[in-house]
């Protein structure tokens, strides 16, 4: 059947969109936080749509199970074949063409395997600007920033990944293509269903294509490093900057002392306040808008509210550049301290504070010893709440442990605030069991109804998410 | 059945929430536009969450279609029953409590039975701001702005209301309770499956409550009145007030000279330019920042670029309700005019000069003693692109042959620059076949899918939008 299959899948693609070579396979069988390690027969590299279409139909044929795969950069094993040895890889990285930039529409037409970074210059190229902003930037790629519906700096103002598609295209398991990439910004005709691809993690089918939304370019930031005084209230602190800033605020960014050590040695200029620090940042596009004058008008404020015991704002670009380093390496920063184990977090922004708390009190009571690296973007009520690996403890061995013994109750203070236990970072294979946990029965019952109207064979991304299910059961 | 259907429900939602005085059940089956009239044994008036499962348990038992309707707003008879007079209406308005209202979480949480103004006045009393500002705010209810995914007026910095739904509390049609009524901001746990639910017109399920994004009050307005030269090429000018107010632009509202007649007499202030007229209004919630300084300079530069005759803009509260209340009033104005056939076109922004001079051109082909009154959101790209009814013609003659004869004309225009027969308006009984035409065929089936899926008997607002499929058919 598999050299059938092989055979039938080197016509279509010809040799180069065909790997079985192991080594060349090992790059695509590991998640990129070296957590989980598959197995696959080949990697499939489509160049083209209907190539990928011919490959759903031989799967959905042959019964295979597809796993698609973009810029390998998931948390959660989202695009990570089992170890059976008899899922395939389906690479997008060919599918790597920027379609169409138009400015007049604000749109940007790709290719679902383009890289985030040449999505990102190629609106700049027409004078635009794509806001969506990740760690992975330089590698993720299209196609999983819509698979994992990604987040990241500036959701405060611009919002999720899901708020940026104006039009997708995607191939279904059958092979059926559907394609909506229109550019428009108003269409109320029917379920608007590229919805449920968008944070899909490739369970529903392979987006190839689509249409992002751009803004104008901004050419004036004001960037602020605020100092928090001890106990100063996160939510009315950030109600505050929204309000004052007018929702210019396009960051507000939390960063404790802790994960501030991991990444600059003590003395700098950019040091810790007694509560953390926020780094706020305000972009525009106007000539004719003073947005230093409204950072600052919004920053004097803070210190009338006594919440910030020093406030730095950004005089260079240089300036601006170093305060966004910090807060960008500190995922390298735990790793090169020895790893940490992640918890993606989302309260309710009234709730962010009290989560801190609830949280270091739990961790406290587990192991007084352990060190929390927590920071992230409290402005859209998301905080990366990670335990550090203790220096002496294996990782993998510490991070089955934690996810055993005290995740759980991580999660479950979370869910006590109506708050998740996957802000940004999604499902994948890792936290399936979460999902089916905390799921509002009705829903997740719908959950495995739309897996089993889309995948009814169960071939597309098998072990991700959930299984699908024949209908609606009671 | 349906006596034994009628006990049953008497004793759920008891003498008050069973009409079937025929007199009383006039108002719930005509839509507001009078042109479909319909017939109901009965309209249900559940007062609970648990009085709409107990109507859905029965309806699926009895396999009876339910009809539900919120304010009976519907362009597009969305929320009429049918002629046979088997299907029950199932009415909102007893829905009406707002539950909740959340500062710090920027949330409102409200039934869906809960009128939209109610709505917008519990987050004022809150210092905040519900973005949805439509004609019909007066009596449209929560239920339907969700059904329909209601656009309005401010769309070009809002979005529309699925950009401002975070939770969602649903029941299926077999009774189920799905209910998703946290306030987080982000939450990347499976598909989406709310998105479905907006912009179904009830078909698929009943909306109950809902959990909707607030922002700061605006506390400080800009608006101008931009009297058009002749040829503004409008896509480029909208691209400079986005950029140059750095998206604090939150309505850009074209008014052409005909429809300004209709609701103002000649010699006033406020008059036409040889091109129409943009009304451009900018909000802030800032003290610090000068956004009437913005506004001017943002102004400046229109008319450096030669695109206005005259920019008048309001310096007084009373001078800038004047410039609302002309563009609020022209539905009423076609009204008193004789009526209009409607036409709720959009385009890619780059194409709103084109149609409406391909559009013009094919109205004239057909009978040049036609009059447009065009207006509408071009700031979305979404056109309100009507046919006034000629002097002494019968409306609904007239409505249909234009139907026939032109709006298809109209929308294969639209179609060709990729556009859509319904920006804001939705499909409900009236475009169903337009649907079915202009749809994608992938996209298509899968419509038909996802509603067998939640609705496989066909009971939940049957004839709407489109019927169930037993899965993805090829």
């Amino acid at each position: 059947m598999s050299d059938e299959m092989l055979r039938a899948l080197r016509d279509e693609l010809g040799e180069a969109g065909v790997l079985t070579d192991p080594e060349r396979l090992v790059p695509y069988v590991v998640d990129q936080r070296d957590l989980v390690k598959g197995s696959t027969p080949a990697v499939l590299r489509p160049a083209s749509t209907p190539q990928v279409m011919a490959i759903m139909r031989l799967a959905a044929r042959h019964r295979v199970g597809i796993v698609p795969q973009a810029g390998n950069t998931s948390y959660c094993a989202g695009a990570t074949p089992d170890a059976s040895g008899r899922q395939f890889v389906l690479s997008l990285e060919r599918l790597d063409k920027v379609r169409s930039v138009d400015p007049l529409d604000a749109a940007l037409s790709v290719d679902a395997g383009v890289i985030l970074k040449h999505a990102q210059e190629a609106a700049e190229a027409a004078g635009l600007y794509l806001p969506l902003s990740l760690g992975s930037e330089g590698s993720c790629r299209i196609g999983g920033v819509i698979g994992t519906n990604a987040g990241g700096l500036s959701v405060l103002r611009y919002g999720m990944t899901r708020d940026l598609i104006l039009g997708l295209e995607v191939v279904l398991p059958d092979g059926t293509l559907v394609s909506d990439m229109r550019r428009l910004r108003k269409n109320n005709t029917g379920y608007d269903i590229r919805q449920n691809f968008i944070g899909a993690e490739g369970t529903l089918g392979v987006v190839t294509g689509a249409v992002l939304k751009l803004i104008p370019a901004p050419t004036r930031r004001a960037t602020a490093w605020v100092e928090l005084a001890p106990g100063v209230p996160l939510p009315e602190m950030l109600a505050l900057v929204r309000r004052e800033t007018s929702e210019l605020v396009s960051s507000f960014e939390f960063i404790t002392a802790r994960s501030l050590a991991l990444v600059r040695a003590p003395g700098g200029r950019l040091k810790s306040g007694s509560g953390g620090v926020i780094l706020v940042e305000l972009s525009s596009s106007s000539r004719h808008l003073p947005v230093e004058a409204v950072l600052e008008g919004a920053m004097g404020e803070l210190v009338e509210q006594g919440w910030a015991e020093d406030i730095i704002i950004a005089q260079t670009e240089a300036q601006r550049a170093d305060m966004w380093q910090i807060r960008e390496t500190i995922p390298e920063g735990e790793k090169r301290a020895g790893g940490s184990v992640k918890h993606d977090i989302s309260v309710p922004l009234s709730r962010t504070v009290d989560f801190l708390a609830q949280g270091g009190a739990a961790v406290a009571a587990y192991d007084p010893r352990l060190e929390l690296s927590v920071y992230g973007h409290v402005g859209d009520g998301n905080l990366h709440y990670n335990i550090l690996v203790p220096p002496g403890e294996e990782r993998l061995a510490f991070t089955a442990r934690i996810g055993r013994e005290l995740a759980p109750q991580l999660y479950d203070i979370a869910a006590g605030m109506d708050g998740t236990f996957s802000a940004e970072h999604g499902v994948g294979r890792l936290k399936r069991e979460l999902l089916q946990h905390y799921a509002d029965p009705g829903r997740y019952r719908v959950l495995r109804g739309i897996k089993g109207l889309f995948d009814p064979q169960g071939i597309m991304n098998p072990g991700a998410m959930v299984d699908p299910s024949d209908g609606l059961p009671s």
